[in-house]
């Protein structure tokens, strides 16, 4: 480095070249999961490990509070630079909350359960997991302790702000009362509703890899997906990742039945192109990235379940998916297309269900791993709380527990407080798309002729652009929408679909 | 770290994380040419640019030259970690003698060059690139020098040390004058026998790109490429890319002419094979790496040329080949497949060249780089001189500099002193494959039933287990072969081949 930096400057180029490391172990993670062979394993865990220290080495390097401090003063004028330090000091205090030993010890023990896990599942035993996960929660604790401290607040708020900044037990726990105390009432009406209503036709595959990839690139290109900037992969569970300018997207091809894949497909393009809005000048400054968890939740969801479960996409979507399979007569129609993807049901696993009970699994496991973080609640009791939990919420109990708590990958690989931002984005979802509805009435005509243009400008400009300028999700959505999140756009949308619009 | 480590202790665990990040940016490396959309690449240009930056400063450390002092006598009486210290140190000295300035300046020239060279070979206009190509000479120049200076040694050899640890340009002088001798008269020999043959019966496609993948598969698999532990894509050039238990090969297909794209699959498996076979205990250690670029060579070489245009092995190869494009009649015999693969001509293109006229083309780049690292040639008359040399060595002279001067990237990406390496490696290659004939007999028969074990088994032990345990290729092969680098096997190989073995 030259001579004659502000505090600032060198915080930035420090951080630059931190932000590019973590570009590359984004891609090493991506192929990870899309092309590397079974053997590459072992080498590819070392690679990112050792990404993963130098990182946390550039990030607690001693100069850092110093440096941290002098900006203070340099940047108090500059939103955005005040912003990125703010983040950047986000950034510190999480990092040096933990020592190097226990973030190798936690990286041990989650790829360790998360191995047995896979086993765990497929076997249907819990206890064959238990004692590894027993070690991975008090990992977990210990980390939640080392944060809260760090970060002044109480241990299961540390962990969550570790995904969503600002995020507190106080705050999620109106939300989703407020849910859990909605749901059970309006699913019984729901139910009742489409009782009485024809069921779906069946759609008949097979449905080749080739037509429904196709498809999904036809799709993604009308969302727009620039595939100069980005590809459309396979891997086991569809993801989305790569950076600005190389967005990496993912899906599953099942070939009897396509309508799951070309809504993960969507749902995943919407993280795509909240990746891809982000602000271009704040390119790998903490600043520059999405603003947590909720809100990337939140893009995938607006695409997914408001824009593309919608009366007048569903109306431009039933002609191309007829097309793309060569199908014939009135299963293949609008109203039944509408019919398939606005099923609801009370049914056992979170990744299936719809969107009408989703939150219902998100609570529960809000609620458990609460309890298990905070000792309430034991490791050999989860099973059965589970079931209790799941019967409270949504009227069933798991059969065993390979449809039940063993079913998410989640707790196993060590991600505890993650689960909130799924209810959290649906919720966002809906309040940020009645505000786009509002400011540009001409959306859902819009999306009738596949255009989404309109929806994604006002994205880009009230969330993409923004990047972590606003502090916390709140603070974003007061800006986006005049007030903080709330459950009530979410209520509404459901009570619309689900009850009016047939 | 705890205390009570050795410092030949700690260089090793610095070294094995300089391995992972190594081993990370080829992951990134290999995506780029496989993957990448075009609008990837300044965010992985940035990517890989830190990586480098991260290396060279853990290379660089100042603690470093006290460490591999005090290392010394630690390691005196262990060949392997003696071996393993000796290399560290060679990447202390060539990392040291560099300044980040004068890093990051290469890396701007070759990226800028490597740009404007792609346009200029498309338009055959040399001056076009010329301008770029002095700045990254100069800075190629300053960079040897300093190198020279670290490893006390002239400056073209500093250069070549980079790729081939210790090459001498005496040595390569003997070896090259005495090919550029033997070869004129030689190919003049070969010319005139195969023309009083019957030429190949020309191989009518198309032949599907799905039907080589799959051959190209089936011959990997037959050599030892486990799929469990690697892939097969395709770029626009072959290469293979990777790390043990993850190796990445790649191709291209055409669907005019698959002879090309199944060779370059056996020769890029020659190299995957070398990677793969690498002491595994020396896993990211510098003694556990290739021993240089010209024994990976040889490697690839001894696959290709050696043992897979062998009669015995195109004799196994021919029947699959029919089998996988339903080829009939004269011109998918053995016969006819040896006289396609052994087709020897005068041209133009490096990479298109027979393994007769071969060494001439890379004896020609030598010769030219040199003058012009040595200021004895300048870049205005490099068109000229290489047309000259070019006349000289095989009697023809390039219409146009598209396929003279600009047809080869390496110049214009900064990678000078890379050259010599493909004649070395096909000379190594046939005094390895000479000396494992008379080691284990049997190979001849084992390639008529597409069976490498002899061969590879013979290769794992005395070249691909070694590592950088030798300090130099001559080291190796005299290990191995029981004498330094020669021409003769390589001589008695091309007689043998092209005017007796018809």
């Amino acid at each position: 480095m030259s001579g004659g930096e502000t505090s600032y400057e060198i915080l930035e180029a420090r951080f630059g070249q931190i932000g590019a490391l973590g570009e590359a172990a984004r891609v090493l993670t991506w192929d990870r999961s899309v092309n590397m062979p079974r053997k590459g394993a072992p080498g590819r865990a070392e690679q990112l490990a050792s990404l993963r220290r130098v990182v946390h080495e550039k990030i607690t390097d001693p100069a850092m509070p110093d440096l941290l401090d002098a900006a203070e003063e340099e940047v108090a004028r500059d939103p955005w630079r005040g912003a990125n330090l703010r983040e950047m000091r986000r950034r510190w205090i999480h990092a040096s909350a933990l020592d190097a030993d226990l973030i190798a010890a936690m990286a041990r023990a989650d790829s360790e359960c998360e191995m047995a896990w896979r086993g765990a599942r497929e076997a249907d035993d819990y206890e064959a997991v238990k004692p590894c996960l027993r070690t991975v929660l008090e990992l977990v604790r210990r980390a939640g302790e080392a944060r809260a401290e760090a970060l002044g607040c109480p241990l299961y708020d540390a962990l969550m702000d570790v995904y969503e900044p600002g995020a507190r037990t106080g705050r999620i726990d109106a939300l989703f009362d407020d849910l859990a105390g909605f749901l059970p009432g309006f699913l019984d009406r729901v139910l009742q509703t489409q009782a009485g209503e024809p069921q779906p036709l069946p759609l008949d595959g097979p449905f080749s890899v080739e037509a429904q990839r196709s498809l999904s690139e036809r799709l993604m290109v009308q969302l727009g997906f620039d595939f100069e900037a980005g590809r459309l992969d396979v891997s086991l569970h569809p993801f989305c990742s790569g950076v600005p300018g190389d967005i990496r997207v993912t899906t599953r091809y099942d070939t009897t039945d396509f309508t799951q894949s070309v809504m993960a497909v969507l749902h995943e393009t919407g993280h795509a192109l909240y990746n891809a809005g982000l602000p271009p000048e704040w390119r790998r400054q903490p600043v520059g990235s999405a603003r947590g968890m909720a809100m990337h939740e939140s893009q995938s969801l607006i695409v997914e379940m408001q824009a593309c479960r919608s009366a007048e996409f569903i109306g431009f979507l039933a002609p191309l998916v007829r097309d793309a399979f060569d199908g014939a007569g009135p299963a293949w129609s609008a109203d039944n297309l509408r019919r398939h993807y606005r099923r609801v049901a009370r049914s056992l696993i979170r990744v299936d269900a719809d969107e009408v009970t989703y939150p219902a699994h998100v609570i529960l496991r809000y609620r458990l791993e609460r309890e298990l973080i905070g000792g309430g609640l034991s490791l050999d009791d989860l099973p059965g709380a589970w079931a209790d939990g799941l019967e409270e919420l949504l009227g069933i109990r798991p059969p065993d527990d390979a449809s039940g708590c063993l079913q998410d990958i989640h707790w196993y690989s060590g991600t505890w407080g993650y689960f909130p931002t799924y209810a959290l984005g649906a919720l966002a979802a809906a309040q940020l798309f009645e505000t786009a509805l509002a400011a540009r009435p001409g959306i859902p005509d819009a999306l009738s002729r596949g255009d989404f243009t309109p929806l994604l400008g006002w994205l880009r400009e009230a969330v993409h652009r923004k990047g972590s300028l606003p502090a916390t999700t709140d603070d974003l959505l007061r800006e986006a929408t005049g007030i903080p999140l709330r459950t009530d756009s979410f209520r509404r949308h459901l009570e619309r679909r689900y009850l009016s619009d047939r």
